[in-house]
């Protein structure tokens, strides 16, 4: 990881001389933080997701994106149903350290509706617009677990 | 508002003949739903924050981000003592509804700690960097208040 990303240099950046563990961050009280997933590239923002101590620990270790389902009650390998995987660019948090912020590499769609962006809705006028198309679909994406 | 950024052209956006409500948004149990406010000029994520559905109300109606502070249970008009104003861009939603994405332009910087983002946390190699510096003192963000 580096002091960059496409959209932002860092000229001031600085190493602190501080070990990260995951004591650091300030998780709910029901164990989970909210993490964001940024675009690396293209700076759109993907989804977002939550994450307990050990989905952010294998996140790290592993350089994947894992989060924590909260209907399933599990880790969450992002993209193993699916194929659509998260490759870790840059792993930041907040000032309050109680939201991440994920660059990654986005395999193919980040929504299971089969959209680029899970955030396809847009409020215009009182009225909602859908702003990406469905790029593959859902039947497609789930294949592997309708067998 | 429009259907596009500056960083993404939506060409096959199409309005739903859907009126919007907050009815449609999915709230927590204590009625909250998290916002990711995003620089709609540079895509650069500034911070997370929360909603209620009177929040969500002044922000469309207004045109200016409102919050909810959790800690001060009250709506945070952003930038009512620090000035660091977001004007509304576009008001965007996810899958699930239940997580916002607000393109804003961004008065001044959107970090208490006087950083242009919240997000300055970058963990590297096990260490923590430090992203971006101070660009205004808290001590003058604040004046207003600590008089």
């Amino acid at each position: 990881m580096s002091a960059w990303d496409s959209l932002t240099y860092f000229p001031n950046w600085q190493i602190m001389n501080k070990k990260f563990s995951t004591e650091q961050l300030a998780f709910s009280a029901e164990g989970l933080i909210p993490a964001i997933a940024q675009d690396a590239l293209s700076g759109e923002v993907l989804m977002m997701a939550w994450m307990n101590k050990e989905a952010v620990e294998e996140t790290l270790s592993k350089g994947q994106v894992c989060y924590w389902s909260r209907s399933r009650q599990s880790l969450w390998r992002k993209g193993e149903s699916s194929g659509q995987t998260q490759k870790l660019v840059a792993f930041r948090y907040d000032c309050d350290a109680d939201t991440i912020l994920l660059k990654v590499e986005q395999q193919g769609v980040a929504c299971h509706t089969g959209r680029r962006s899970c955030f396809y809705n847009q409020v215009d006028n009182g009225e909602v617009a859908e702003l990406l198309p469905i790029e593959t679909a859902p039947s497609v994406l789930y294949k592997k677990k309708e067998k």
